[in-house]
């Protein structure tokens, strides 16, 4: 492997930046989990503001254009007080042909304090995180197919907020999950967590042939794969992302692996059903199941700018 | 009608959301203004800062480019202490194939306090308005055709300004009527506050049909419409909206609309001249008047920050 | 010329914008560089933040694209308290035909406090500042091949830093000077601080004539301008601004002017190396001189960041 040493933790075990959910241990989650409750109430409050970060400079760095997400992080460093910028990479000095790394030696000698780096490339962000300066933090808000930490974390915080107790669930992740970054940080959070019972479902050409080694059940059959499950994670089809090669057609997909209230009947009563969003009305989720009482898919996005603002407040808080 | 009861307004009559100025009662008119005047001076002030919205979360969402009115919108909101957040809707989830609905579900659930929204669609604000989360509100920047409330609100500031007794005066709207939400706005605004006569002047085709039953005078004489105005509205002349089939050319057309110090001459002597910008100079308006002694176009910008600083304060203050 | 008066002055001779280093008295551009030094401290702080600009509204104009640049603004001006709009010009007004001087009296009209511009157009910074509102202050960030002060004011600072006595110095600019604001700036700045030789490094194509009247050395040959020299700034070449008429090659221009270890012997064994960024690695600079232990870019960034906050505090804090 690339990456020996865990270079998230400082030789303290705490964190300092947040690139993968890998290699996380358990009390560095729930740490996270439990600071996330207590910004949970400063979200609802009249004045949404904390000063844990004021006069604090958070780079917003999404070498691959993503609003929504990008949104959700500006939010959550504006509740702490900090500055943030926005920096419009694809128009700016990388596409001059600047390398990345001298972008980003010239943003640290700015003084930043954060980073947030969204990028195409699986392992950008630790790249990133081994050549900046010691003063500065990583959050990787999603890099090629690689992870997507803060929304593995959401997911936990969700599934904690409904179910207590991650020792006695079934999880199945449903969908493309061979192009999800959310499935790989999902299971690495599950299984670290201690989930007994990890599902991936999807059909052959979407889920990678080595998830077993991951300790996860493939499952090229939804029914079988949404059984009696506690929790059914859908993922977003990238219909972006197709090429028609892998998949004979949106229809086909919503009919055998599309959640709707029958396929959901299968799960336990009281199972909830999320989705990190944008969802396809139709393709991947009947509407039906999205606004249904199952779906927890709205409050994943609020927890979500809780959970963000704990990854923040946490790592700048420690030292390399 | 599709909005049988006012949504703008909570049960005890109080201002929750600005959606258009139809149906407004003219005590609420009143309040907008008289607040946007002590708003006035904080804007004159060496801190141009106040902290009625701080800690809340205030989203631009222009899903019609206009880099003018949104930057209003975020200077009143900052003025105000709110953070801002600009959504490049154009390249976001909706460019994925999100519903607007949806759209607006997730950014609620993030504890959204106020959407300000421009749309191309006539209608969106209230549909906007009816979905979102109770303690949500909206403010229309501009739909469709249909209405641009804050405008018209400004034009009254400024009327009032200048010639402080609605019920004795002359309007003058001049121009492109059909396609213009402020020419709406403003009569709509015009009428509530009780002034006698409103008169929209343009040619046949750039007139609707319908607009005598707003109660205002048709004139499609340039000089039988200005005559002895004390107050002459120009419209924007949409040159990217014409397609040539409902206008001869922008030269006849300032022939015939444009206002010169000649045509201006006819109204009264103290006429003002108002025109929301941004001016054709030799289309609509010449020069020589756009930059005279009568015109208010540029006090109108200084009114419209605190009259939007108003707006986006009473609403925040009032619940659903 | 166009100017008379030196319209960065007020009558006490204080700076109210920053347009050019040309006309700007010595001891103006030392009052900038003391109080840059004590807002690197600022810098270095856990909150960096200071309230000089509180409740200020600064407008970036960027009618030239420049991510990078726009971004030292921004945080410059965060850092000082104030509120910043981004205004993003190309799609804003302008494009819709309004003229330069009505959109800075519009956005002069919204209490508008400093207007950060980068403009194509060399001059264009002086005419806005010759008919904004007296209120208002201007900093030039780059106008076509004219000016960029803050550059040069932040290369003076890092020479300081380093070299403490402007008095003896031999500085040498090399590469395309003909396309240069920061050569240009950098030369009046040196020259008002009292460097006895400042030499002009390139080839003939991109040496401007007329340089020598500006009390420089003009060389063409890279051994001649670069030997005993104290400080070599190193330029950009504009690979943009480049259509194959004025040089041969990349390749060929690396080999003539490009600064390699080699090269760089012959100057003072402790000259600094400086470039305005973002550097082309083996095209400008060889890698091993621009990550070597003469290399001073990285600083330059930082003392960037300092001066900015200066120049703004400065001309914020003086009236017209």
């Amino acid at each position: 492997m690339l990456y020996k040493r865990n270079p998230q933790l400082n030789k303290h075990g705490e964190l300092i930046h947040l690139l993968s959910i890998e290699g996380l241990p358990r009390s560095v989650i729930h740490h996270i989990l439990d600071t996330a409750e207590t910004f949970l109430s400063v979200n609802e409050r009249e004045v949404k503001k904390v000063p844990l970060l004021r006069g604090k400079s958070v780079f917003n760095l999404f070498f691959e254009n993503s609003t929504r997400t990008r949104t959700t992080f500006e939010i959550a460093a504006k509740r702490l007080s900090a500055d943030v910028l926005n920096l419009d990479i694809a128009r700016s000095s990388t596409a001059k042909g600047e390398s990345l790394l001298d972008t980003i030696a010239n943003l640290s000698a700015m003084h930043a304090d954060m980073f947030v780096v969204r990028h195409s490339e699986s392992g950008a962000p630790y790249l990133i995180a081994q050549h900046c300066a010691p003063h500065v933090h990583v959050v990787n808000a999603g890099d090629g197919r690689h992870a997507h930490p803060t929304q593995g974390l959401l997911d936990m915080y969700t599934i904690r907020h409904f179910k207590k107790d991650f020792t006695r669930l079934t999880v199945a992740i449903v969908g493309d999950i061979v192009h999800s970054r959310v499935a790989r940080s999902d299971i690495h959070a599950l299984t670290t967590l201690g989930v007994p019972e990890v599902r991936v479902v999807g059909p052959k050409t979407l889920v990678p042939g080595d998830l077993k080694e991951m300790g996860v059940r493939v499952c090229h059959d939804m029914k079988e794969g949404i059984r009696d499950a506690d929790v059914v994670i859908m993922l977003r089809l990238q219909n972006e992302r197709m090429n028609g090669a892998l998949l004979p057609s949106a229809g086909e997909f919503f009919k055998n692996f599309g959640l709707t209230p029958e396929k959901l009947a299968l799960a336990k009563p009281d199972a909830i059903v999320m989705h990190p969003g944008p969802i396809n009305r139709g393709v991947e989720i009947d509407s039906a199941v999205a606004d249904g009482k199952q779906s927890v898919i709205l409050p994943q996005v609020t927890f979500g700018i809780a959970v963000r603002m704990a990854v923040m407040s946490i790592i700048a808080g420690n030292e390399a």
